[in-house]
């Protein structure tokens, strides 16, 4: 059982020359996957309009839930929000708030709105901007008939921004209900780059858990770790189960990594 | 100009639900744009006999070059070359030429050849196996109608090896012709690490650049990398001008960041 049907795209040359990895979709598909969707495709396609408006035209056929990352930035090579209007057979309109947000934006560092920065607020008629907190460029949201678009910038931070500030609570609330559970560990005695690869081995338990770990100690000296550990499932006590297995093979790993050097306690309080 | 359009189609689970971030991917679109095709998508796709072969059929519709990675090994879920020829019509059929390459591997290790290794030397009628140096999966090349379709494994080095050593080659010889120049350097006193972020800077002059460094000395005590760069253009003259340009560029960087640390000379031999 899932919530539906998930592609993402990527537009952008520098991955089709090989100049980037494409970090941005196996952070989306990880995201999407403990949210409850299939991620069935995922397409990277250059900053050609014709060439995105075509994956959107096949992702609207097939899929429930689309996001893009990349092409909204304000460089004539930006074009992915002008594209999937093509894609839908509709013109781009100036959306006022997405106006707004842009304007506020360049307003505070003294900067015009040019026509480039005018584009980045074009969205198709009835589509509704996400904030960026961290960029310039507004996400866009459209649903319809069922399906729900997003496009959202190509900078990491701001993707991620966007993603986990307003998409994630809307992927929440639809289709079947997810239940997610949570565990917080404080490791003590370790630095954060020793504790990466058991976090990958850990994540090969299941695909619906996620880990984020946060080092609050100084790295050498006195390494201390937050590490957050979250599942997800269509059953309250299969997410528990799912938390509590993670948890225990975290705790297993590290002390046979580490042994007496590391102290391990549940966390108080969530962040 | 180029030499006609590529597609790239990685196949894997793992890549789908954001646990593998796609490095295939990258390194592909790199040595395709490197070997002189403009590469117009990649595509993911699951473990999943219908997904793959689709991918297929819209790519043999719109690519001259198609490689693809993963699905190749001996596990039930590894289906890339049964989906291929379901992609094609045609019914998968044991390679004499590449059952030998399998037997041949397991036979060295005392395994007997079960039918999930047998598995691994079908293809469509026609095709023809690429030897894998370092794995036990053959690749599978497969020309028609002046299409060429590649079938690699998942396994980075296997994928690379295979490629390097069979589809370089085969994909030079096509199409208008690709002119290459190279250069070495030896670049002594900085250790490989501190070279990579410049590396990543002298790659931005153009896609058609292509930089490997191999680190020769030790890494800590009297560190010595070879460092080759290499460059492909349609025109002689214009190859020459890139890979000069980037070397220009590489030895700025050097002693801009390492000053009188670093000792730079040309390399006497290319390996």
């Amino acid at each position: 059982m899932h919530k539906g049907a998930a592609w993402i795209v990527t537009v952008g040359n520098e991955l089709l020359i090989g100049r980037v990895v494409n970090t941005n979709a196996s952070w989306l598909a990880g995201r999407l996957t403990y949210l409850g969707y299939a991620v069935r495709r995922i397409v990277t396609v250059p900053d050609v309009e014709e060439d995105i408006a075509e994956v959107f035209r096949e992702a609207l056929a097939r899929a429930d839930v689309v996001v893009s990352t990349g092409g909204l930035g304000p460089t004539p090579d930006d074009i992915t929000n002008i594209a999937f209007c093509r894609a839908l057979g509709v013109d781009p309109a100036v959306n006022e708030e997405a106006l707004r947000m842009v304007e506020e934006r360049y307003r505070s560092r003294g900067y015009p709105l040019t026509p480039e920065r005018v584009k980045m607020a074009q969205m198709p008629p009835g589509a509704r901007p996400l904030p960026n907190p961290v960029g310039t460029a507004p996400g866009v949201l459209y649903e319809a008939g069922g399906k729900v678009v997003v496009l959202l910038p190509g900078v990491p931070r701001e993707m991620e921004a966007i993603f986990e500030g307003y998409v994630e609570p809307l992927l929440k609330s639809r289709g079947p209900p997810v239940f997610f559970a949570e565990r917080g560990l404080e490791v003590r005695g370790v630095p954060e780059a020793d504790v990466a690869p058991i976090i990958r081995e850990v994540l090969r338990l299941d695909p619906r858990i996620y880990v984020k770990s946060h080092p609050r100690g100084r790295e050498v000296e006195a390494p201390l770790l937050y590490i957050h550990v979250y599942a997800s499932a269509f059953d309250r006590g299969e997410a528990d189960r799912l938390v509590d297995a993670a948890v225990g093979r975290l705790v297993q790993l590290l002390k046979a990594r580490f042994g007496g050097a590391v102290s391990i306690s549940e966390e108080r309080r969530l962040a």
